[in-house]
């Protein structure tokens, strides 16, 4: 029985920051496939027993069931000591950056790649809004790290683990990522952490 | 001067969080009117000086400046005392509840309220879209507050400040509210807590 059991699907960059954590700190852990294109995360059981919120990653570890991916990095940041702040001032920049990757930089990029890439909707009404909310948030996001190499100072913290969950996805949400080269030099420094792996090897994949 | 100044404007749920919490707690603050829809949060010099994230509210206070509404709130516990956790696990649920509110609940509303209400673009597949995200949202803390008065346990917390930011708006977005009646019993639960204010009393409108 592994320590630590992760909720998840290799297509959910929300999870994947869950996961990358585990890995990179070196935990034993193992993930638990969460089958969302077929609408487990949307039954009533699976909400009563996993999450109510509907919601994948959760993270159960030591009788502990925990959901919303920056409180399970800070959660392991805390445990393991690493990735997180050092001081009251960091700890608040890397949240003010976690709550800004929940509210505009994942969410609207995930939504986008879940309508055009995953459902495949085409091009619509909706992905054009998305791209124009999720592009203005890769600004704001490039402007911050052409100031330093990583989002909360000089080392790699879990506020970059969590801004981090769809940057390495394949697919074409048809921004132009070579308009960013602040945030491609950042995920390059993130790809050259020792243990680093892409969220499709990481964790089960949907048939 | 006041002890507190927040940079807001009235039609801003997420700088209403802020300013319901000062009031509530009986701070000395006073409003700074941002002009969000003749473009100030998109000018690169406010971006510089206020925020570089493009929002409100921001906070300031004894020579510190906040930005993120869930993080002005949990400051203006820890420094009054008031509607903050009472330990670890109440702290955990509140935060869960607050990251929840980012991603989906306040996001996907604000977003129909700007569209449709505001910047009345007329219905769209957007603002479809929107309204059929932000309802999911709806039907999840409803089946939440069917448990509990409030959004962790039996009292006000910042978790509901948190969430309350756009329900008392009173332009119609095409939700149907009554289809909501936990959240419809909650609000008059907030409305009824001593010093409560509609957010268009607390803070400047835009001309």
């Amino acid at each position: 029985m592994p320590d630590y059991t992760l909720h998840c699907f290799a297509e959910s960059g929300n999870a994947y920051k869950a996961a990358l954590m585990l890995e990179l700190t070196g935990q034993d852990w193992q993930p638990v496939f969460v089958d969302f294109f077929n609408g487990q995360t949307r039954d009533p059981q699976w909400r009563d027993e996993v999450n109510e919120q509907g919601e994948v990653p959760v993270l159960e570890h030591a009788g502990q069931r925990l959901t919303q991916s920056a409180l399970i990095l800070e959660y392991l940041a805390e445990r393991t000591g690493q990735f997180g702040p050092r001081d009251d001032n960091e700890k608040r920049e890397i949240w003010r950056w976690m709550l800004f990757d929940n509210h505009k930089f994942t969410s609207y990029y995930a939504a986008l790649r879940f309508l055009l890439c995953l459902k495949k909707t085409g091009e619509t009404q909706v992905t054009g809004f998305l791209r124009e909310r999720a592009t203005a948030a890769y600004r704001i996001v490039d402007a911050h790290l052409a100031k330093a190499p990583f989002m909360v100072g000089e080392r790699l913290t879990i506020a970059d683990l969590s801004l981090a969950g769809y940057v390495f996805m394949p697919e074409d949400t048809g921004i132009v990522l070579t308009d960013f080269s602040y945030i491609e030099a950042w995920k390059q420094r993130i790809q050259a952490v020792p243990g680093w792996k892409h969220p499709y090897e990481l964790m089960p994949r949907t048939a």
